[in-house]
Formats: C-alpha cells, sequence, structure tokens
C-alpha cells in the first residue's frame, strides 16, 4: 500500500509502497478514511520522534479514522466496516490516568516513551494503519471518517483545554482566543456551544478574525498594536478581565498579552508552541490565576467531540488531498499557504 | 402608591393604596419597573404565607427589577437610579449556605421563615418595594427592568436546576424536559447555551412542542401517548437514556415517565408543584440516579441569568400589564389562558 | 481444583471439584488468594443471578484477589506472580462509562446482563478464577491478597457512595452513617480519612456502636427508639443537619429516620437493600437533597481504596477460612452470626 | 486604647494611645482576644500598605478574633459578647467573588485598594477592632478567640491552597508541602484531615521536619542537597509523581525543587513570596500541571477552617504577648527566633 513515511530528520516526507499490516493478538486493523496534516508533522519530521521505542523511519499521520477491517486474536465486540477515529495518544493503558482514558497524561510516558502512530510507529497516512488495543479506538456513528479526521486532534485539543475551565466560564464572564487558525478557529465554534460566555477573538489576520465572528466571537481584535489590543478587551472585558485565556500562538507577544487579560483565579492556557516563556511569579500574575500548558485530551473527551461534529454543531472547514499530495501540503503548510485543514485521502486522486 | 396585595386566605387579590415605604437602616428602596406574574402567587393566594413572620396582608410580587430610588443608614455603594434586579429568596444572610450567595439553601429557614417579598412581606407588584439589603440586589446593566423581572424567577430557577447537572451534560448527553410552558421553555433556551447536550422536549401542546423546536430541541414529543413517548425517546437517547430529565410539571403521569427516561449515574430534577409522588427504591431507579426537588437558585446564579439576557443569549416572551389588571391577570393565569410570561408595569394603562 | 458452587435457585451451595480454566485470547488467569464472603452471595443463592448471559450453576464470589497465573494472546504487561484485585463489576469495557472506568454504570448494562464473576459466570471462590480482560485487575503492590480481597466491595461500596458526597463534606458540616457493621464500619473508617466532617455512627447494635467511636465517630446513637435518635442527632447537627445521610440499610425505619436528618443541598444515599421505599416529593424531602441508590465503585476508585489499605490508613476486621467451610460460613451470615468480613482461602485448613 | 502601631515606611511600629473608635452605620466594633503576628507585617512596615485608600498611620494585625461589642445602625442578628473571627481581606463586597464569599479575588480590588485592617486601615493589634461590614465576621462557637486568632490567616491560607486542589488528592497520590513552619506545618495537618494522600514535609531545619512527621507526613526529606532530596522524593512517589507541590518558601532553590516533583496533571502551588521565578514554558513543566499563587481563602473556607479548629482536628503551635511586647516579637521574627505563632493579647502582661 501507498504510504507517507518518515525517513530520517530533516529529510523530505517520501511516499512508498509499504505492506499492509498484519494485527496480532489484541491489536486492530483500521482501513483509513482520512488522515489530517498537522503543524506537529512538520515538528515530527524536522526533530524525529523524541521516544525510545520510535522506530527510524515509519508512516506520519496522528489524526485518522476509518473502518474496522480486521483484528487479532483476543479482540471483543467489533463488525468489519464499522466507521472509528483512531485516539492519537497510545499510553500504557493501565496507569490510573489511562484507566480513566486520560492518556494523554499516562503517568508512565516515560516508559512508553512513542506517544503514538506517527509519533514513531505507523500513523494513518496510508491505506491501512495498526492500532495497538480497540480500546483506542471510538465509534462515529453517522459521521464520515474523512471529516471526523482532524477532529482527533484539531478539536479534540481545544475542547480538552476549554473543559478543563468549565466551571469558570459562567454567562457572566470573558474568553480570550489567541490566535484563530487550525485549532483557534474550533476553539471559538466550541465555546459557542459549550458555554454562555463572552468571546474575544484575537488574530493578527483580519479574515480569521471575521471568521471568527462568523463562528460566534461577540469581540474580535487584531492585535498587530498589541497595548491597543489589551486595552481594547480590558474595557470589553470589565474589571472582571478573562476568566480563561487561550494562548494558540504561544510566542512571546501573545504570552505577554495573555498576561494583561488574566483576571484574579481565572486560567491561562498555553497550547501553542511558540517558545515563548512566560516569568511566573506573584508579581507577575493576578491572583489566583492557573497557568498551565495541557495535552491533547481523553479517550472520552473523543467521544465528545465526536458527538458534537455528528449532530453538526461543530465543523472543520477540511480540504482533501490524495496521500501523493501529502509532500506538496506539507511543504504548503511550511510556508503558511494552508487554509482550514488539509485531510489526505487513500485512493483520491 | 398602588398595589396588588393578598388580603386573606382565598380571598381575590384587592388593588390598594398604600403608602410609599421608608427605607430604615440598612434597607433599599426600589422604584419598580416590572413584577413577573407567577403560579406562585395563586399559590400564595389560595394557602396564605407560611412563615410565623408573614403579615396577614401584604403586596404580592417576587419576580422584580427596577430602579434604587433610596436607601437607610449603613448602605453603600448604591446610586440613585441604578437598574437593579432584586434577588427574591430572603435567607439569614449570614449562615454558610447565604454566605455563598445560595440564600435560597438558608440553613436557618426555619428561624427566618418568611421567604421574601410577596412571600409574606410586601412584593413588587407596586410602585416602590424595600429590600432588606443591597446583598439582594443584582445590577442589571443595560437591561430594561420590566425585561428583567421574570428572569429572577422564571428563568433562574431552570437556570439552577440546570446548573446542578451541568457535568453531566456532556455533547454526548441527551437532556429531557418535561413541559415546556414558563419555566420549561426557558429551560430549553438555557440548554442550548449553556452544554451541547441533546434536547427532548415533552409536552400536551403540539404549540409549545413548536416553539421549544425553534428554541433548539433536537426532538420534541407529544406525551399525549405517555407509553409511545417513552418509547420514542428511549430510542432517540439509546441505551445511555437521559444524563437528566427535568420534570417542570410533577404530575404522577410525568414523574412516571421521567422514571423510565433516566440512565445510570444520571439526575432526576423535579420542579413542578404538581403533587406526584415517586416510589424510590433501589428496584425503582437505575442505579446511581439522583432525585431531587431544587429550589429557587442563588444570588451568583443570578448575576449569571442577567448576563445571559444582556447579551441576547435568552428570551422571555413577556407581556406588560398595569398594577390594575393584576387581579384579571390572576384570573386569567388559573384559567390556563396565559401564554409567556405577564409582567405588571406601573404606570402602565 | 475445589470450587463453592451456586447450583440453583433456593438451593445450599455445593463444593464441587472443576477443571482449572484455561485462559483464552484477551483473558487472565489469577490464582486465588481470597475471596470476601457478602450478603449479596445469599441473595445470588435465594434468587439467582439475573444476566440473560447466566450459566445454569456457576462459582461463588465476587470480592476476589489473588496472583497473576497465566494469561491468552494478546494480553500484554502481566508477569506471573503479580498480586492483584480483581474489580468486580464486568461491563461491556467500551462505553462511555466503561472508557472511564466506572464500569458500575455502564451503559450497557442491558445488552451485557450478567454482572461479573460470582454473579453468573465463575467467581473467586476457587483455586482459580478467570478474568475476562486485563483491564480488571488493579496491582496490590505490598498488599496481601487475603486482606485485599473484602475491599473490592465492602470497602469500594462505601467509598463511591461517599465519593460522590465529597464536595460537600467540609468540616464544618456532618455526615450520619445509618448501620455500621460490614460496610458501614468501612464507612467510617473513610469518613474519618477523606475529610474533616464531623461523623454520627448510627445503629442497633451498642457494640458496633463503641467499635464506630474507636474508629473515629464523633456522636454514637443506638436507634432502638427512633424518634429521640433522630432529635438527639438533629440536636448535635444544629439547623443545617446532615450533608450526607448514608444508609446502609434500608429498612422503612432506617429510611424514615434518614429524611428527618438531611439538610437542604445535602444527600441521602441508600447503600442497603432492605427493602424500604421513600415516597419522595416537595413535600418529604428538604428542598435541594438528592436522593441516590448507588452501586458498587469503579475501576479508578478500587485503586484508591487499594491505596488506603497499602499505606495502613483502613482495616478491615477480616476472618479466614476455607473452600470447604464455605456454606457454614454462609449459614453464619444468613443466621446473624457473622462478624467482621469472612474470607475463603484455598488451601486453608 | 493602646494599639501597635505603622507610622512611616521604614520605620519601627509604635506603641500608641488612641481612641476606641465609635462604629458608623453599617459597622461593627469588636473587642481584639487576640491579634497574630505574621511576616506580612514585616513587609507592611517596610514597604508601607499599596491602597490608594491607605491612610498614612495605622493599627497593624490583620489575624484578628475578638467579641462582638458594638454595632451601627443597619446591622441585625448580633448579640454582644458573641465571640468572632474577622475575615481579613476586605472586597467590594458586592461583586460576583464577594457574592461568594472569595472577597480574596475581588473583582475590584484595583478600585478597592486597600486589603482589610493591618493593611492601610486600623487592625486589630489593639483593645477595639472597627469591621467595616458584619459580612466579615465568623462565630467562634465554644473556640477561644486568642486560640483563633492565627487561624483567621495561618490556617486559611494554606487551606484555600489544598482546597483548589481538592480532586486530585485522592488517596494513591503524593502531595509534597515545601516550607513546614508557619503555614506549613498548617498544611501537614490540614491535609492528614482533608484527604488520604501520601504526605511528603521538606525544610532545611531537622526539628521542624520531625513536628511534620509527628502531625501525619509520610516522608520527610532535608533539601540541604536539592538534588539528593529530588531523587529521595521521586523515588518515594513513583512515576506519578506528586499530585500537588505546595511551595510555602518561594525562593528560587524551592521553586526548582518543585518543578521537578509535579507530575502530568498536577499542581504547583506557590504561597510562599519569597522571590523566585519559574520560567514556565512547554518544555520546563509537565502536560497539564497548573502553577498558581494563590492568595489567602474566602469567608466560606474560614468557616471550615473554624470549624476544624472547633473540634479539635488542627491545632496552632500559639504564644501569648501583650501589645507592649509587640514591637520586640516582630523584632525577633525578623531575626528568625519566632517559633510556631505569636499572638498579641491586650491586657496581657
Amino acid at each position: 500500500m501507498k504510504a507517507l513515511r518518515f525517513v530520517g530528520v530533516g529529510l523530505p516526507p517520501v511516499v512508498e509502497d509499504v505492506p499492509v499490516p498484519v494485527p496480532g493478538p489484541g491489536e486492530v486493523l483500521v482501513r483509513i478514511g482520512g488522515a489530517g496534516v498537522c503543524h506537529s508533522d512538520l515538528h515530527v519530521l524536522d526533530h524525529g520522534a523524541q521516544g525510545a521505542g520510535s522506530k527510524p523511519a515509519f508512516t506520519l499521520g496522528h489524526e485518522n479514522a476509518g473502518w474496522v477491517a480486521a483484528w487479532g486474536s483476543g479482540v471483543q465486540g467489533l463488525r468489519e466496516g464499522d466507521p472509528v477515529a483512531v485516539y492519537g495518544y497510545w499510553g500504557c493503558g493501565h496507569c490510573r490516568a489511562c484507566q480513566s482514558s486520560m492518556e494523554n497524561y499516562c503517568e508512565n510516558a516515560d516508559a512508553v516513551p512513542q506517544a503514538g502512530g506517527g509519533f514513531g510507529l505507523d500513523g494513518g497516512m496510508a491505506e491501512y494503519m495498526l492500532v495497538p488495543s480497540p480500546r483506542l479506538l471510538v465509534p462515529l456513528g453517522t459521521l464520515d471518517p474523512r471529516e471526523a479526521a482532524p477532529l482527533t486532534d484539531a478539536a479534540l485539543t481545544p475542547y480538552h483545554a476549554i473543559k478543563r475551565a468549565l466551571p469558570l466560564l459562567t454567562p457572566d464572564a470573558n474568553v480570550v482566543v489567541i490566535g484563530v487558525g487550525g485549532l483557534g478557529h474550533m476553539a471559538v465554534q466550541l465555546l459557542r456551544v459549550m458555554c454562555g460566555s463572552r468571546i474575544v477573538a484575537v488574530d493578527l489576520d483580519d479574515g480569521r478574525l471575521e471568521h471568527a465572528r462568523q463562528l460566534g466571537a461577540d469581540l474580535v481584535v487584531n492585535s498587530r498594536n498589541g497595548a491597543q489590543a489589551a486595552e481594547t478587551i480590558r474595557t470589553f472585558c470589565g474589571p472582571r478581565r478573562a476568566a480563561l485565556v487561550l494562548d494558540f500562538v504561544g510566542l512571546q507577544p501573545t504570552l505577554d498579552l495573555a498576561v494583561q487579560l488574566v483576571g484574579r483565579n481565572s486560567q491561562l492556557t498555553v497550547v501553542g508552541v511558540g517558545g515563548g516563556v512566560l516569568q511566573l511569579s506573584q508579581m507577575t500574575l493576578p491572583f489566583g490565576c492557573s497557568v498551565s500548558t495541557p495535552l491533547w485530551g481523553s479517550r472520552a473527551e473523543l467521544l465528545e467531540v465526536i458527538a458534537l461534529a455528528q449532530y453538526g454543531r461543530i465543523h472543520v472547514d477540511a480540504h482533501y488531498f490524495s496521500i501523493e499530495d501529502g509532500p506538496r501540503v506539507l511543504q504548503d503548510m511550511r510556508a503558511g499557504k494552508v487554509h482550514g485543514r488539509s485531510v489526505l485521502v487513500p485512493g483520491v486522486n
């Protein structure tokens, strides 16, 4: 089968013919319907996969959905053709976090170092993909696997970040979303469904801001002038400021802006891996404000995200390409030329 | 000033001229913008007010909003003309529940028996109303007091009932609202804003059901055939059934229906005072299902409800009448002829 | 191997020789260290197992711990001899509740009807026991499986009931435990470790009450005179009454007592299957009080219970018997002659 | 009356004779039973009070308890001689945070800048103290005001920090307390009462560590060798590390230690104002770990702390001095010569 492969740090990805894998005991083979292309793929290409168990070459793709194709002994309850999303972060499966479906916070992450398919093991940018356990599959119901694929990361990650703050997101509270691109524009949609708080969207691109407004943002602010943006948002929010600031960029200017917007007893959540550093002390942050850098989401949260898409409450702006298009799509993404979410679909031309 | 008065158990309400009250130390005088008419007013007329501190005759009206008019010594931070909603349940003010703004669960309810203005003390169906403490006032911002008045009960009560269950209301969960009249149609709107769960609306009136659908219900079911309604809803919800059933009617048939719809580890919340009785044992309810009869809401929750209305996320279908219209409006309500929420407005003709 | 078997409704249990089971794909064989004897075993003997998948005859025992002995294909991460507790309620394993480790609230309980080993499938009153998935095993660390066995139910069940109410159990709150026998005396210990609330223990047996006092109860009350007991407890608790009442008996008199003790916004949790019925309406319960009948506990909660025992914070008063003693131990339990928890230990004489 | 006064930045405190204040409308006069001495008093002496409403000279003391002595008009429900603790952080009283008793996170902190008595307004190191509202008083029941005074800060602050993390503090979790002096030794006691987690105490003083062990710490570690201490604690905690690290010191070495101890999805709470700075980015902290610098506690939490002391579950190691001793006690504190908590008691010689 055709597969888009990582073949070495710093090398471009390569489309190769590889054998269709055969599921061993406990494993499931998924026929891929779609595999989303993500900025993390560029990170893998540039830096390789970190885990001790990583293979020197592997198939890319960690945002996957498709249909159950086959399974090994010891697997029960599946039917061939069941449409499923693949939960992307593969923990040890038995620690307390994994028991509670939060594999993203697996306690044995150091001992089970590869994070999952596409991160050192074979991922989903291929016709078939091996999943190590049926616990990592989420049923899609009536949802098309091509649409579902990007949900497993581009929607799950902001969903998890929002859910951590949900008790704070009362209707009299304000939320600021910094960066309304791939993940951020999903965050605006998710916030509009999950709570009654007022939403402020911040970006440098007026087109994205207009899109955020259509998706439900109550205020959109271009941050090309940071000081003015802070002032505008603080006036809008009033003395209470923001109960939650989600930074999907993570550069120094966005972190510096975020710190000016959070209120007392709030949350500042940094999702974007932009390399900014927050100098945290009693002098730099309002009292009681919690800063964190969450990771992806839990299996149960993926069930919830899938439900939102299935019932039409959220929508990914997806564009479909073939496996062979993969190298070019990644190149375009690096060049900032990609809008919405690109999904590789086996068999598409 | 003109006031609509309770003058004795079983007697019709009377419009009387009473003196404008003068605020004593710690008290606030509110000029009334609107006073909502509620089924509880009929209950007061028929049965009187229960509290030991109740007066033999008093002004009706417990859904009140208006403008700050004057205050006694010891009151700080108010300005004349500030638009405010009046929080309706008046607790002791110093127990743990009241400290946390949950006066509706005041621990000293037996010792402070009158529940508030319109329930044994003078309420808001008059030109002015005395409020015992500024802690019971919620600022309205840009919201018109006439619109705000019914929110203090008809929106606050379902809001509180929903908020108690909010952690259960994930996007893959189902909520059933039984009775989509005054409070129930607010519940549908509130649910649509507060969570991504699927909403099922149940009623005997097809017009109300159509309205519920427009407000965001995903399924509407007429329960004139109870067994069929249960079957339809259980099919819609799947094996998980409902995470929350809100019964705004509380008659035996609605309780019996509710019991068939709740799932394991769910909530069954009875708001309607219909006189039905639930025979609760390990045999009658799914394991882990919690049944409760909440009361009204907290001061902090009223802040949240006011925010929802101010930002246009919920809307009360209000109709305005004069104080003098009060007796007729109450008569119409008893006859089931009232649609939406009636609000008495001083000075209106 | 020797096994204590259910052989028909209403028949006494029989010690039989049965083959040692062989684990199929995905399954684990556990060598039993201990199997606790529970009142539910009498219920099974008298009424049989309810599930459609139940076998006509099966080995009893649902409180099990031992050592990993063997496993089928597709099972990973186990080592022979690992000491483990067996989580007793076996759900579908893939619904949202099961994904979050709450198999006790499995959404597919109707479709997966046998609740687990000892409830229609072979349980642990034998030398070996088959467990359908490694997800149902909890590592014991340094804890002796004989001690751990009764924790899986006699400690897990009250632990879960308490944990549902934990946000209410502040140091200024009161908890009432009705019935301080097998589960109730664990509840007192658990409460003393898990929160700073005041604990009231209620029973008809003065010896048990004295034991409860030693375990940390702040007040012990004999309820032979129900009205007086209610009065004593209400005086102790003050106007706030109890934030949580745990009824481990569930007879009509204990339910009637419980209703008099709960405060507003509290929880009344009925664990004991005594056949009492609570007539629930707005007139019978304080506003906001939630009544529920929880079931057992989750896998994650079993991890927590095991930790408490391993670190010496809770202790089961266990007595050890052989498999052959089983019929007599069950007879004694029926006669009310058992104190503490009886545990069957293979190979003991 | 005698009072210990702040008279200027950098000047030593002075015992002066000042008039007994007279409560105006809404105010309460408290006869002081005890006023705790705190490191924050040194901060006030060195830097002055920050708020715009601060007086140039004022009575020190923000940990106060005593008896209700008199009140102005508009105050209800008090009796002369009622023993009360004074909640120390005085917010606006009407924002959402204050409505919910969390005045420590008052949204109008910038507009109501003086934090309370002893911080720019007259505090409790005197015979009498004026409290601006009865909402700031917590009844003491049978507790001696002298014992209660230090609870209002030295116990309330760690209590709040712990309570924010309580859902994480399951019995299988680990908590690390860095610095077991004034606040830290209260934290160990509070943790032992509030949860079943394992407690690790860290300090440079072996005497304090031994005390922490007696109060319930499961492991005590001297951190004079930071790398070794980190290693010892990580081995004790296992791969999950700590669910909560409380840093009551806040120096760079303690922050650096804390960062090595927290696990994924944990909390790092910095209470000590030691001037350390945490360089927060995705590279420096485990995923999902929340860092915050909480402030003091809420009114409702003070009720809970008072309950713990009243029922004998926590104990402050207090030493009593006269108002005249105040300057010397503060000098000793600055020199690090104070053990336990010093309390100034009017009338003591």
